[in-house]
């Protein structure tokens, strides 16, 4: 508490601080769609046609419902049913805890808006301007709405998936192994469909309703709600699943039992792991990162094309959200063709490889894209004039580049799989160099697989964004983009990255499900129950084959790996490409003012980017130990509690190990947000030019340690996999190398990689406030330029020094305690 | 011979296209310096200054040709001078093969550089202007000159080492621990002593005495000669010894023998790997990038000057040198002082921190360089004047920007000791993490260090070289460097860096030394030999203490590791500091015909820095997979031919090891230097300012992996020593975890991260002359300005494919073979 306290106050003065440069920065001029001057669409103008495309979208949302419902009712055990009820309440416990903390960092945002906020209403003029409390009202509600947002996406998928995982176990055992992969799927999609439609809808609220003066105002607080949010579920979510995994996992060593042995007290606080790391991490963050680059391109479209061509403004804000509501509707589409082709194929095999029915969903899902990407581009903008001139190419140019991005997050699952599928070569080689370097060579066998993946992937991007830049340099839109249209094809890539979340969602959602099948499986003993061939003959209709099922089940987990590992790549791809047109805004201040200087042979740009390595190796380092200390607590806890004579572990053994994940996470936490936000602000504070090339650097390094780690981590876990499975090995010194090996990748894929990706975006969007009130302070030298002064570098050094003692902190003060 | 024959053909076509760049970039107006309107300096021209000093650094070398002699005159028991004379040999034969490597290389590159410089020298004129072949003949001597300086100081340090190896194993039974440290410091220091005045004296012979037409040619030859052996004994060295430390130390656990048991067939191959890896590797680099930031500096310094101030181009070469010469007898003498402190405090202790005297060293040499910084520039150029201009505060404004670097120098050791010393908390960490976690938090707890290392070390170089940017905004010296004072800066940072560097390489020098000595002592099994005390006392004089010998060893051992560690990140660092001065020709080339666009909103600048990363990433893998497929083969070959019934292993055997050891290093280096160089002139011809970016990304990206790297590593290796020798826990399951920690470390420390700093030196001397091609080639756009034409696009794109090519050979072909 008395930590807490501190770091509330210093959240306090930063934020105050920060506050007023949020004012103006955000007072951007979004077009009224429902302007009559506007160009129409087949009759309607662009304001219908978008609120008649909501509409259609709130249907997408019954649909996923539906699913929801359909997954619900599936049947499944009493006993597996009651194992699922017990995750679901921890996940509860968890979500809430989490919940209470957004709460509390949020109050102290909220009250630094309120205080500028209400200082600078007087900038919004205009004929609908609006009294001041009006204002703060509305923003701050669009604030929380983006924050709740997250976190309601993340209950969303806590629930379903702790309905599936029983139904999924259940289902493994009628020797009908479609069933097994379809539960999860439809549940994934469920969320995936949930997710993007709520965000779509409530875009689209903003866009509509909300009076144009302070749209800019709501678009920013809902951008910063749900990074925010993001943050938090991810890095905290990310620490705690890890702990809790290492620490039931390396049980298998020591006392040889199987996994999810129902003895092992930290099985439960695994399965709450599994949610709380891979559901509600990855929901909250692809809501992010889907709305923040829907903000991004929206605000670049607005600074960038001049004021006098606010129709081509128009024009292109109801292009890129129409295709939006029509890539959500087919991605949801292509689950029902994938459902229906799977179904035929599989409906009636007893094996299959589990990995080709999520394949083709992406695939199915990605044409589909592509297609609408021609489709409505062509019937929207195919018309378009730019300065009066007509563009008959430009609907084929934006949406080869869009096309280009969405090639990106259909070919980087396949690369994920040349690099962590259990039939990959490299993932072959990790088993090979166990058997004679034992875990050794495990390890560096995994570290070279993700480094080789760092390296096709980031080749493939370059590929892909390079693409979008030469057709960027011939669209022909004359100064319409004031020469920024690199920066634009970028923002549409990344656009293109995320257009078929809902499938990128359901393939990663597929996973924890997976995951947790096995364990209620496990933990549910079922095998035991007296008389229970008979009992599911009798209520279920079917004879029981638990072999079998096992089998299905961990093949299935395998599978899951696979595609979890693949949708990290997606999403911290979109980081990158959307980077530059995050700062975009940054960009234009500083130009507005003259102090624009970008050159990379300039010391404060070559500086900035060192800084940026830095802080991502440092954010590297904290996020791993503070799951190495929690785990090194975990694991002791675990040994001495743990009773081999015994049929199940204590109940308040389970809550423990609970507590113990609980509390790392969130000290970790803790002396990360703050490490970090000093930091940005600190280096905002310092030199404006230095701030964007350290927050492109973070940008690229943070690329590239999150598809080295994520990979890397994927191909240890499915080498454990193909041990464990394939060859049946369990038990054995290759067994334990393959266990080490999976959990040194723990924490690499399922902390560290996929906190990157919210981390990036927060610094983006704070930083961007934080240079807003830095220029805002500057003085006019006799240059006639801007300068920074003296009070900069003052609190610029203030700010630094207290982040590099969180920095500090986050080692020294995480550090394990020995128990005399 | 297939595979070989292959890539020559492909380096030979690379060459060809690159030689003709090397003509006319190389072609710069070196002043004269005893032109007799130069400033005089107490009398003298500048040419005798340099004469007088390099006459003196001949004298410095008699020096260390005098601890050479000394070391060698140390007495050592017959037993132990055996097994160093077995080592010497079987390095004699690793360097031989090298050698031969490396005149394969150099045939190719001079058979390009003949065809082109005989096409070139029309451009050669003036008075002194020389016929063709003599430039030929003059150029190829200095390229052979630069890289048989690289290859006879790798020479000189294992004929050394294998001398002080005996000699400090047989002090050790002396009881006399100021010995076991001063053996391998005197040997150290003379290879520093040697390799540093080797290379000035090279260096002013060319500055003094080749024809100004011609110097530039010499200059840029001398260079890419250094760098091509640096990376080569780095590389190949760098796999070969870890796959040899790989393969011995895993026998501890699959044997539970002791480390160097004679019994180990891998034993050889180790200690030969020690000098390989540890003493070639690093006097190589140190020799190179020594030489390449001294030619750098020229090169700034004759290119940003105008022509029409070639006095002040003068005056600060001059100023230069000096300093180099001083700095390299004052490091010398601080050996001596240091020597003289120690002797006193040590001379008759029986136990003191071996870490201490070495610190000393450092701090004394570091010390005196930054005096000597102030001192010389007060004397040569207290009385600059710049266009007519008395500036009275030069001197000390870039004796200063010099300190900076001398003081990362001294810092950056005191740094990586807080993350690797086996007192610091973090290698505690890890042992304490091991306990309970077993082999996976140590894995995981290393990490933490090596992260945490490149966070603290990167930000420390970040406020040294904004130290050294923010004095160079004040020089006063107008526009006397085109605006460039910044580049200029970094450079003198990265010359500071390297100020004490007969200091720098003669700690880590101590290591290899120190690790052979315990190898030698456990080798030559002294302690069976019968009657060995009193054959001691008798023709030795002193009663030997053979336990207390082995406590004296590791503890060196530990703090040879230490200070290994220390020196790794001081040469990563000079290859940041220097990147920006060595594109430096590259970026006002540019400037001169227009394409220069440097901005980071660019696209190609931020393709650029992404394939940096991606470049690095493999490069990481790359090396990696080679130390990972000739250790398993190492360890499956050593396993089968481990006799536990013998006293030693079969010659047979370790000369097998030590023959696998080659083939891998061999094979994987082809890999590697194909795929660079490709990569390296694809990216060149496929767009300029993109390729500027990818320098300094690779230098950026380069120098995080290398400071993540060589401290993970220390840190597991210390990790290891702290549970042998001071927790005296052998045998155990936390040693087999500390063991697995440090094997994983080894290519991390030996392999990756040293290689890179002279991977980053290779690509962008190589570079330089491809982006000259390029731009010769390119065509004048109807906008005045050269353009790339459509041939630069498809070589280009042919070389990036051939590169990718060899990328993923580097690991499909690099496979470990199973055998059936």
């Amino acid at each position: 508490m008395k930590q807490f306290k501190r770091t509330a106050m210093l959240l306090f003065v930063a934020l105050i601080a920060s506050g007023k440069a949020f004012a103006s920065e955000a007072n951007l001029k979004i077009p009224d769609l429902h302007d009559a001057t506007f160009p129409h669409f087949g009759g309607m103008d662009g304001w219908h046609l978008l609120l008649f495309g909501a509409l259609v979208i709130v249907g997408t949302l019954s649909i996923s419902l539906y699913l929801f419902k359909q997954v619900k009712s599936l049947p499944a055990h009493q006993s597996m049913l009651d194992v699922a009820s017990t995750i679901y309440k921890t996940c509860r416990t968890y979500l809430l805890q989490q919940g209470k903390f957004l709460a509390i960092l949020f109050g102290i945002i909220a009250v630094a808006m309120v205080y500028y906020l209400s200082m600078a209403n007087a900038e919004a003029t205009g004929p609908d301007a609006l009294s001041t409390p009006v204002v703060v009202i509305l923003v701050l509600l669009f604030s929380i709405v983006g924050m709740a947002g997250s976190y309601a996406v993340a209950w969303y998928g806590i629930r379903i998936n702790t309905y599936a995982n029983a139904r999924t176990a259940f289902a493994s055992l009628k020797k009908r192994p479609w069933d097994v992969v379809n539960i999860p799927l439809r549940s994934g999609i469920s969320v995936g469909l949930f997710l993007i439609s709520l965000e779509l809808v409530m875009m689209i609220i903003i866009l509509l309703f909300v009076p144009r003066s302070i749209v800019g105002y709501c678009f920013l607080g809902f951008a910063i709600g749900e990074s925010l949010g993001a943050s938090v579920l991810r890095i905290a979510g990310g620490i705690f699943t890890k702990i809790a995994d290492i620490g039931s996992d390396l049980m298998k060593i020591v006392f040889k039992v199987k996994e999810d042995d129902p003895r092992n007290p930290g099985v439960i606080a695994d399965c709450t792991g599994d949610n709380a790391g891979d559901s509600v991490g990855p929901t909250a963050d692809a809501f992010e990162t889907y709305g923040v680059t829907g903000v991004a391109l929206i605000s670049f479209i607005t600074l960038a094309i001049p004021a006098d061509q606010v129709d081509l403004q128009a024009k292109l804000i109801v292009w890129i959200f129409g295709m939006r509501f029509l890539m959500d509707i087919f991605s949801g589409i292509s689950y029902f063709v994938n459902n229906a082709i799977s179904e035929k194929q599989y409906g009636k095999s007893l094996d299959f490889d589990f990995e080709k029915p999520l394949t083709r969903l992406i695939w199915i899902a990605a044409i589909s894209c592509i297609a609408i990407s021609f489709g409505m581009s062509y019937v929207l903008i195919g018309d378009i004039t730019v300065g009066g001139k007509l563009l008959p190419h430009l609907w084929w140019h934006l949406a080869t580049i869009i096309s280009f991005g969405t090639l990106a997050a259909v070919l980087i699952p396949e690369f994920t799989k040349k690099f962590t599928s259990s039939k990959s070569d490299h993932v072959h080689e990790i088993v090979t160099a166990s058997r004679e370097g034992g875990p050794s060579l495990t390890i560096l066998s995994g570290i070279v697989s993700g480094n080789y993946a760092a390296y096709w992937m980031g080749l493939l991007m370059v590929g892909l964004m390079a693409g979008g830049y030469f057709i960027s340099q011939n669209l022909g839109i004359g100064n319409a983009m004031s020469g920024y249209e690199s920066i634009f094809a970028f923002g549409l890539v990344a656009f293109g990255f995320l257009c078929m979340g809902p499938v990128t969602i359901a393939v990663d959602s597929y996973g924890p499900v997976t995951d947790n099948a096995q364990s209620v499986f496990e933990l549910s003993q079922i095998e035991q129950i007296p008389n229970i061939s008979a009992e599911i003959e009798k209520y279920f209709g079917f004879t029981p084959d638990f072999e079998r099922g096992k089998h299905y089940l961990e093949a299935n987990d395998s599978a899951g790996n696979t595609f979890k590992a693949t949708a990290k790549p997606v999403l911290i791809g979109t980081a990158v490409a959307g980077a530059t047109t995050m700062i975009f805004s940054i960009i234009l201040l500083l130009k507005g003012v003259g102090m624009l200087s970008l050159e990379l042979t300039q010391a404060p740009i070559l500086l900035g980017l060192i800084t940026g390595g830095a802080m991502v190796f440092w954010f590297s380092g904290a996020s791993i130990q503070a799951v190495t200390t929690g785990a090194y607590r975990a694991v002791e806890y675990i040994k001495r509690h743990m009773k081999l004579d015994k049929t199940q572990a204590d109940e308040k053994d389970s809550i423990e190990v609970v507590r113990i994940c609980t509390q790392y996470a969130q000290n970790g936490m803790w002396n990360i947000f703050i490490t970090l936000m000093t930091a940005t602000l600190a280096f905002a504070l310092f030199d404006p030019n230095f701030f964007v090339a350290y927050l492109i650097s973070i940008a690229i390094f943070g690329l590239f340690q999150a598809l080295y780690m994520a990979n890397a981590g994927g191909a240890w876990d499915n080498a454990k996999k193909l041990v464990e499975v394939d060859l049946q090995e369990k038990n054995t010194p290759l067994h334990d190398a393959s266990v080490i090996g999976d959990t040194v990748g723990d924490p690499f894929k399922d902390t560290t990689s996929v906190a990157l990706n919210p981390i990036i975006k927060f610094s983006t969007l704070f930083g961007l406030l934080a240079v807003e009130i830095a220029v805002n302070m500057s003085t006019v030298g006799a240059d006639g330029v801007k300068h920074y002064t003296l009070a900069h570098f003052i609190t610029a050094g203030i700010l630094l020094a207290i982040s590099m003692y969180f920095a500090w902190r986050s080692f020294y003060k995480m550090r394990i305690k020995v128990e005399e």
